[in-house]
């Protein structure tokens, strides 16, 4: 990876709160708004300015382009001209050729010339949460970023000095040695800052123009300032680090309906603790960081899997809230842009990310779906037949921190065919397909055990929405939810493409997904002891594999997307469902299944056919495009398809479509549209324009390309 | 006053936080980015949408024109494309003509047609904050503002309906009623939000698009919408109100430095209590805010006086913030625009309006400047003298909810010779003059007793500053704080200004303070019965009027700004420091002065001299101009100095520089640069443009206007 400008995330575990930079706004003539900086619980990245770099010989400072167009806002206090331009601009803004990145999995990493910065975004495997000791909870929970700053002078005859802090133009910021003898450093009242432990050659420099010194008392700060750093001087003929804790802190009750602090704020009341404590630790975060850092560098993947793979774990982590409720963790994925709180269609493909790190967040989500978030409704016909359903799901949680009522999402709404209906369907199916990934992955046997009568209860409605009477079934979801009113129909997360992925009903992705859930089915009622429930389940899948076949069109070997009115699109979807068989090893029974209806191999034929220029490769960027009517695609969904795609069928992935695909990918991200705003789902094909879900979890899908043993987690 | 389109500020007391609205943002080619809504602890008014109106029929909305351009965010969820405009505009905002205002000292209302919106934010005198009873202080410090929209359709022979909610793009607003059955309304987390009880008639409605049914629930909510009213049905031949609280909540520490809570965080942990709250409390806040609607209507000013007055007392109460220290009461105002806290050279100017109705605060915050934000400092010479000073104090308590430490202001800077330099003269005189106005108003004589040493010190300090060798004593300031540094010199408030009123010594303004000053400490010391003291004190002020008048031009009979290089501008605060001795009802001792030295006749000369087109009124506006040879005037100084010419100096008021120089104030505070800012003091004399001191708490110098009694507070 080459490529320098794009904001990465670099986020505690749990906090919802991001430092994110990366992204050169200083390169950009009409610079995106969304700079980077400390941001917490944000739709985008901050506004901020970043400003870290070095200079020598008091000359003036390189720095990496993460600068802001500058004002000083002393003109609001003199009554001078507004926006007057900074008085001083002692500074250049480091271009192309003169730094180098490098985006590791918990880590980012930038040089220039003896100047270096990192930052570190360490996570680590945690089994079991409520296992842990207090001590390791506080570690893997305190809302600290990790950085260093340093620079190696040994070869120079001039001493250097290096530079790290931010830009905050909304606020003041206070100088932490005030309050805290131990802290060198800068923090925006409670609730974000960064700070160093005091060393030799350290001072601090604050200010409305942080490159001036006209205007500061004795310390070299002007409180009123909105810009403020630290300045290490690294001597001629020495080396020297700034260790830099960045940390977050949200007080208080932050959730409605379920009312809940963070969880850290069990061990942090204040800021300058969690800095403090940051720093205390930050020998144990960098090694963490570490062993993270090499895992990823030794699977195998290419260079552009790894850096596809590392950018999608930075935004998720970005998006994670550990809050704390009845004693216990209450684990939430915000989404992104939209900010709705564990959406199921994206923790169903978060799951094999979750499964390997914190598999106790499935569980747990898992439960809260089961024991608030589902519902029992009626169902309808398309031709006007009415009758029980059974229970489901609800799409969401909640948004913006709000946990709604029981049985309700914030995203649903009646009367609807598109965007914001229903997905009763497609979350029952979800709900499946995670229980038992989960319980299988993590061998919780006593886990499946007590949700026997639920899975149960999820066979029989997965059947009644196929069909409520049993001669008239296929296999396949044909009646819609009454949730969604008498002009509504069920939709899939897929809401945003054309109708080739948008209704739930006689849908090809869902069709193969729902096939995959009773394979699931099968595997967990064996466990169960319930043979003859395995049986049918077994047997249901096969319906489903039958009847999708049915719509395969012999002459081309292609299958319609959606089983009605002609539909005539081609998706790549078709092929996502056998991604939880595929994770489970369960390749005797894809094996069997191909045997009874010759599915598995037919998918291959189609998936191979479609991934062609024009077809389901973008004519001009060549990346994939879900759907062959729409020019909307997904990379989360992308990266999951092409795990299939490589595991089952290779033959597919022949030419362009294979590793090239990658490139165009990286491609999108880093697209003067998109790059900086972490990783983005809805994309695009042709230009990497994001046309939603930015800023956006969803993309650790990638996770699972890494080799098997790793993909579990360290 | 028939104008419409202004931001008014509608704060509760000592919440930092205000529900701002009135500015037509709707009529604005060009808008304003600050158009209103719930503010937290903002630099500038929030920018939300307000909605507020009715319908008959059924037909289009009549709204207030406090709506944005609004655009339907929905295209972030489906891919559509960006910005898309609305889907459907069934409403009209109101035009000029379809609505009348009236702004009152404590409520804010509007009328059109049947319907009628107001907003109340009532206050009350509070002799003691600590000696009332837990309850009055809960009723009193709720971070809640009362409003009631109604509708008379006793003569309709259709249904109206009436509507009142926002819309706040950034983000979710939850449905109260979800977890508080008694509450029916909408909330943005945790922070802020409005509700009423339940009654027949009324619904909610929220959404993508508040105007649209489209893509709603059962309820008529969206919950991931960002828009939401509540919907009042009033039939045909009756009248009905919608009672309404808007709440604001902020927990934990809020302060660094000395770490502090709100004090309504003793009551209120839950935004939802705090509505419920103000809904029990409904009739108590209507009752009080017409206690105060009554005595401005009383008051006898004209109505452009009374709007004046009234404007500004609503933005003041924006700015002040009760919190909980160590079991009591800390007081804080923050600075508009810079939320600076506690300015010493605002708490001068707010003083006569907070003696009025909570003298407590002004004790409380002389008090923590002395213990804590007062120095000793060295003192130099124009010629290079040095010395011991003596007692000053700093300029601010710190920023953006930061105490600084001890003795340091967030301001002050050394090495200036303009703004950001330090002020320590004028910050004794202000000590000085609030200590003994409030001893005196409030008569508290033990208070003024346990300062004895510090008067004295304060005595000194300004001796000293005048000139270390009492044989060189003029009366006036002379040298500079060691603060400044050796390049630096001292400045006044009137830091902006041209020299005219920017430096501290021999400066004509500081000059005519100090002399108040020491009246003051003169009876300060008579009631301590240090008659001694008392007497040189007097002595001393006839020094300096003395002095002054020696500066005196003969020939014009003005008096030049600063006694130093050839100055000869002009200024209007000639006359500030005589509020003081006015305000304590002294006129016998400046009736005394004036025998010995004339000044007080002298400057009502100056005045009535310097009050004409182009000197210090402005050619263009014919508004005050505080220096001639600046454009910069700042209206709370003004106010103050209008109250002198009223009392001492009516003669000088002949003409326009009389009661139409309150239309032409009245002109910039509506100018369409500054309209939608609540009150703003720096002002550009000729068109109303904001300098500076935006969404600014000292436009309450107005109080002093007040007749005698009235001034004292209800």
């Amino acid at each position: 990876m080459s490529d320098l400008s794009y904001n990465a995330l670099h986020a505690p575990f749990g906090a919802f709160s991001s430092f994110t930079c990366g992204y050169a706004v200083s390169w950009d003539a009409t610079p995106a708004p969304n700079s980077g900086g400390f941001g917490a619980s944000t739709r985008l990245p901050a506004q901020q300015s970043v400003f870290a770099g070095w200079r020598r010989g008091g000359g003036a400072w390189n720095l990496l382009p993460f600068v802001r167009k500058r004002a000083d806002r002393s003109s609001d206090f003199s009554g001078a001209t507004p926006g007057e331009a900074v008085r001083n601009q002692d500074y250049r803004t480091l271009g192309h050729g003169d730094f180098s990145r490098r985006l590791g999995l918990a880590s980012d990493r930038w040089t220039s010339g003896p100047f270096e910065l990192q930052i570190f975004s360490p996570f680590e495997k945690i089994p079991d949460w409520e296992g842990l000791a207090d001590e390791r909870r506080k570690l893997l929970c305190a809302p600290v970023v990790t950085a260093r700053c340093s620079a190696d002078n040994r070869a120079g005859s001039e001493d250097i000095e290096i530079l790290f802090g931010f830009g905050d133009t909304e606020r003041g910021l206070r100088l932490l040695g005030d309050t805290e003898a131990g802290l060198v450093g800068f923090a925006s009242a409670t609730a974000y800052g960064f700070a160093a432990r005091p060393q030799p050659g350290l001072r601090v420099k604050s200010g409305m123009d942080l490159f001036s010194s006209w205007r500061e008392d004795a310390r070299g700060t002007h409180l009123l300032g909105s810009e403020a750093a630290l300045i290490l001087k690294v001597p001629a003929g020495e080396t020297r680090s700034l260790d830099l804790a960045l940390a977050f802190l949200q007080q208080g009750t932050v959730t409605t309906g379920i009312e809940a602090p963070y969880y850290y704020s069990r061990y942090f009341q204040r800021l300058d603790d969690v800095l403090s404590y940051g720093l205390d630790h930050h020998g144990d975060y960098v090694a963490m960081a570490a062993g993270r850092d090499a895992e990823l560098d030794a699977s195998g993947l290419t260079d552009d899997q790894k850096w596809l793979v590392a950018h999608a774990v930075h935004t998720y982590l970005g998006s994670t809230q550990l809050l704390s409720h009845d004693g216990r963790a209450l684990w939430v994925v915000n989404e992104g842009e939209y900010r709705m709180m564990n959406t199921f269609d994206l923790t169903v493909d978060h799951l094999f990310f979750e499964l390997a790190w914190w598999p106790w967040a499935v569980r747990d989500t898992l439960d809260l779906f089961a024991g608030r978030y589902s519902y029992v409704d009626t169902i309808h016909s398309k031709d006007g037949g009415r009758s029980e359903g059974g229970i489901a799901f609800t799409h969401d949680m909640g948004v913006d921190n709000q946990f709604t009522p029981p049985g309700v999402s914030s995203y649903e709404v009646p009367n609807l065919t598109d965007c914001f209906s229903f997905m009763s369907s497609e979350q029952l199916v979800n709900w499946v397909c995670c229980a038992v990934t989960y319980a299988e992955a993590a061998g919780d046997q006593a886990w499946l055990r007590s949700k026997e009568a639920l899975l149960a209860s999820c066979a029989e409605s997965l059947r009644r929405r196929d069909d409520p009477e049993p001669a008239n079934r296929n296999g396949v979801i044909g009646w819609d939810s009454d949730r969604c009113g008498p002009k509504g129909s069920e939709i899939t997360t897929y809401d945003s493409l054309d109708v080739s992925l948008g209704q739930a009903r006689n849908n090809l992705y869902l069709g193969v997904k729902t096939l995959a859930a009773w394979l699931l089915l099968s595997r967990a009622f064996a466990r169960l002891g319930l043979e003859e429930d395995a049986r049918k389940a077994v047997d249901t899948a096969a319906l489903a594999g039958a009847t999708i076949m049915a719509f395969r069109d012999r002459a081309t070997g292609l299958f319609p997307a959606v089983f009605e009115n002609g539909n005539s699109s081609r998706i790549i979807p078709a092929v996502e469902g056998l991604a939880f068989p595929l994770f489970l090893g369960m390749d005797a029974e894809l094996g069997d299944l191909d045997r009874r209806t010759g599915l598995v191999a037919a998918l291959g034929v189609h998936l191979g056919a479609v991934l062609r220029r024009g077809v389901c490769l973008d004519t001009a960027s060549g990346g994939w495009k879900l759907s062959s009517t729409s020019d909307n695609t997904w990379l989360s969904k992308i990266y999951l398809c092409q795990h299939v795609a490589r595991s089952l069928f290779p033959a597919a992935l022949a030419g362009e479509s294979g590793a090239s695909a990658d490139r165009a990918h990286i491609g999108w991200l880093l697209s003067p549209h998109t790059r900086h705003l972490g990783f983005c789902d809805q994309i695009r094909s042709g230009d990497g324009f994001p046309y939603g879900s930015k800023h956006y979890p969803r993309g650790v899908t990638s996770w699972l390309w890494m080799p098997r043993g790793q993909a579990a987690g360290a």
